[in-house]
This record gives structure tokens, C-alpha cells and sequence, in this order.
């Protein structure tokens, strides 16, 4: 299976290079920098294709196209954001990433991040039993505490100070704002952040989520529950270490 | 001159390269995140020493090794950070980039920024009529305002909400941290950001101010004064027509 939404990917990849010399037509949906393109809403229905092709029993929870409601837990779920990072694909025409993740009964088991103008491929997880950046395996990051490293961090909630995202930022080694979810969970894999903190969809956080699982990080949504895979949610992912240092906030000063 | 500056500028890249794989000693300059390291140093000693035997007259203004004070106004005087953005150095090993700028008699005729990783420079000024990414000559990017797109942001300056920071943010496309001034002046002069707003010393702004208004661009200190080239002072760069949208804030709201 693998193998196949990796061509998926690079063949929706090459769509998109194409589209970026076009003329976008770009839509608002929440307000006036929440945006879609015809770009997104293309490349979604493609990969939809190739995965009714290649799986008809399959259900697809996606960003776009009124897929955003199935339930995870259901038989096989393949999960899609066709470009995340939109608001960097129209203004930067980089920075943006494509994703796509695989549930199973509830259980991810693959996950796929592509930095499409970097050309730059993570994927992974329990089905495979490893995480590969390209075609090189990756090995765990060290387990840096907050204080050791920089964390990833919507701009909105550090600004309004939810959830103490400021003390959290203070308490790091420097917060990063990249508008990629997908470029915040590379930087995971890599070592080179310790965290994100964020507000996220399903699709945002789904396959960035299997890889960190798999090299041991942790996540967890508001009031440290679980993810609910439902809407959009407040989300913490970070080293083992850095997890225990940002919930202390809560537990501080709650 | 150029030419031996680009010449320096990919040795050292090859000497920080190199440098990657020891282990780095890193000492703190202002605190737990202000961080230095012998790299820093060593490479601040071999532009300044290929300056020296390029130009036995010039002055040398870097952010190293005790060459912070020079004034920007006597004779040609050269702008030297050695590793912009160490934190990324340090944490990242990434996202960093080496920037030069050359003055003569007060006025910018030359700047540099090139980003190591990604082997990718920026240059240009008065002295050539142009700027250059890599090669190829850059166009002006298009007078955007704030509110058509997306600029680079201290954050600690908008956790403070110095100068309306967080206004200002919120009336762009959004805010981006990028952690390294030299990334978001090269956004800037690819036309993916419309301004940085900061608070930076004169190795961190003159490369890339330098090639900002040979492109048409805008840049200020404090209460729209003149940046000092003096210390570290509160910087903002942009497009003219973003310029007037962020000064507009100083004007209706203080």
C-alpha cells in the first residue's frame, strides 16, 4: 500500500508545480485568511480517485469537497489534506506540504508528510515499523525537554495566551510560526523542534501524529485527553520529556 | 569587490559545513537564548581577516569579537554577521544564514545574505544597480499592503505587543517566525513576505536593507526615524505601501 500513495503523492505533486504557473482562484472559507484554492479542491478529488481505485470499501476523511466528517474509527480510513499550508501556497508558493495518513479500526498505521517545492518525503509508521525521511530511516530524536528546544506555535494562540502558550514559549528555547502544520511535524521528525502547539483538524495532524508515535513523541488534545478526531481541536505534540514540562503548566497554574 | 565577497562568503560556508559534524562549544551572550558559538567566531576571524588583506583600510563593524562599535559613516566600512540566526545553528543546524554588507561614506552600496543549507544567495546594491538570487536578477516584488500578505515578526516583540505588534499582525495575512533575519529578508526580496518588523542590531539589517531599497522597499527604526546603525533598535522593513499601513498604526492609536 505504500508504495502506491507514495506515487500518489509525487504525481499530485507534479500537479500542483504545473498549477503554480496558472492563474489560482482562490476562496475564502472562515473568514478572510482562512483560504481554499481550485488547487486544493483538485488535487483532493485526484488522490480520492486513486484511493477508490485502489480500495472502493475505504472511507476518506479529507480537508476539502464535504469530507471532513467521517469517523476515524471505522474500517479502513485513508486521511487527506491535499495542500497544507494553503495560505503559504498563495502567497509563498512554497512552505506547504501534502499529507495523507491511514487508519485502520481506529489504529493509525501509515503516515505521509511531502514538502512538495523542497521535494522532501517523511513517511511511516506501525505498518512499516519505521519512519523514513526520503528513503534514509530515521531515527528517534533525542528526548529534549522544553528548555532544550524550540517548539512550533500558532501564532493566534500565543498571542491570546491560550493555555498558557506564552509561560510555554518563555520556558523553551524559542517559539517557531511556519503556517504548515506538515513543516512543524518535519521539524519534529528531525530533532530540530521539540513540540507544536496548535489548533488542528484531523487532517493537520493525522499522519505528522503515526510518525511521532512510532519514534516514540507524544500528543494529546485539550486538558490533556486524547485527540478526538473531530473538528478542529487544541493539540500539543512534543518529545516525551517536553510533554510532561508543558502539561506541568496546567497542572501549576490551573 | 564582489566577486572576492561571494568568493569569502562560499568558503566560510565550506568551513561552517565542515564545522557541523564537531561537537560546537556554545557560550550565552544575554541570556539563556542569546547564544554564541566558537563557529560564530571563527568564521567572523576569516571574513575579517579576508577583509583585512583585501582592503587594509577598511573598517569592520561585526556582531563578534568585540567589533560592535564602529561607526557606519567614516571611509568603507564592512557589515559582518558571520552566523545569522545561531539559535537555528545551534538547534536546527539549519536555517542560518551568513550576511555582509559593504558602506562607504554612510551610504549602502552592497549587500549579501546567503542561506548555507539550502546553498542559496542573495546580493546586490547600489554598487551593481541590481539584486541577484544566485545568478539570475531579481525584479522589484509587487507594492503590496499589509493586508494582501504575510510578514516576518519577532516574537517576543509580539508577545509584548510593542508598537502594536499584534495589530499589525492581525491586519496582515498572518505572522511568520522564522528566528533568523536573514531568511525573512530573503522572503521578503522573493516577494513571499511583504515586511519583517523587529528588534536588531546593524549586522542583522544592513545586507538585507541594502538590497530591500534597491528594490524599491522601505525601512525604519523607532517613531519612523531613521535606523541609527547603533545598537540594537526596533526595525521595521516592508513594501512602501505596507510601510504606510503599519505607520498608520503609530498615527491613529498612540
Amino acid at each position: 500500500m505504500e508504495n502506491e500513495i507514495i506515487s500518489w503523492i509525487y504525481e499530485a505533486a507534479e500537479k500542483i508545480k504545473i498549477g503554480l504557473g496558472d492563474a489560482l482562484k482562490v476562496d475564502q472559507k472562515n473568514g478572510r485568511t482562512d483560504l481554499v484554492t481550485n488547487v486544493d479542491k483538485e488535487i483532493q478529488d485526484f488522490i480520492v480517485e486513486k484511493i477508490n481505485t485502489f480500495d472502493s470499501n475505504a472511507k476518506i476523511l479529507g480537508e476539502e469537497n464535504g469530507l471532513d466528517q467521517t469517523p476515524i474509527d471505522d474500517g479502513r480510513v485513508f486521511v487527506i489534506d491535499p495542500i497544507d499550508g494553503t495560505l503559504n501556497f498563495v502567497m509563498q508558493q512554497e512552505n506547504f506540504c501534502i499529507m495523507i495518513a491511514v487508519y485502520e479500526e481506529g489504529v493509525g498505521q501509515l503516515g505521509f508528510i511531502y514538502d512538495v517545492m523542497r521535494d522532501d518525503l517523511f513517511w511511516g509508521g506501525p505498518k512499516v515499523g519505521k519512519v523514513y525521511h526520503n528513503k534514509k530511516e530515521l531515527s528517534a530524536p533525542e528526548n529534549k525537554g522544553l528548555s532544550e528546544g524550540l517548539i512550533g506555535m500558532n501564532a493566534a494562540l500565543y498571542r491570546k495566551n491560550f493555555y498558557h502558550a506564552q509561560e510555554i514559549g518563555k520556558a523553551s528555547m524559542g517559539i517557531r510560526v511556519l503556517g504548515c502544520a506538515g513543516l512543524d511535524f518535519i521539524a519534529i521528525l528531525k530533532g530540530t523542534q521539540i513540540g507544536y502547539i496548535s489548533s488542528l483538524s484531523p487532517w493537520d495532524y493525522a499522519a505528522g501524529g503515526i510518525m511521532m508515535e512510532q519514534l516514540g513523541m507524544t500528543l494529546c488534545g485539550a486538558n490533556q485527553a486524547p485527540l478526538r478526531f473531530y473538528g478542529r481541536e487544541y493539540f500539543i505534540g512534543a518529545t516525551q520529556a517536553a510533554m510532561a514540562d508543558i502539561q506541568a503548566f496546567d497542572e501549576e497554574k490551573n
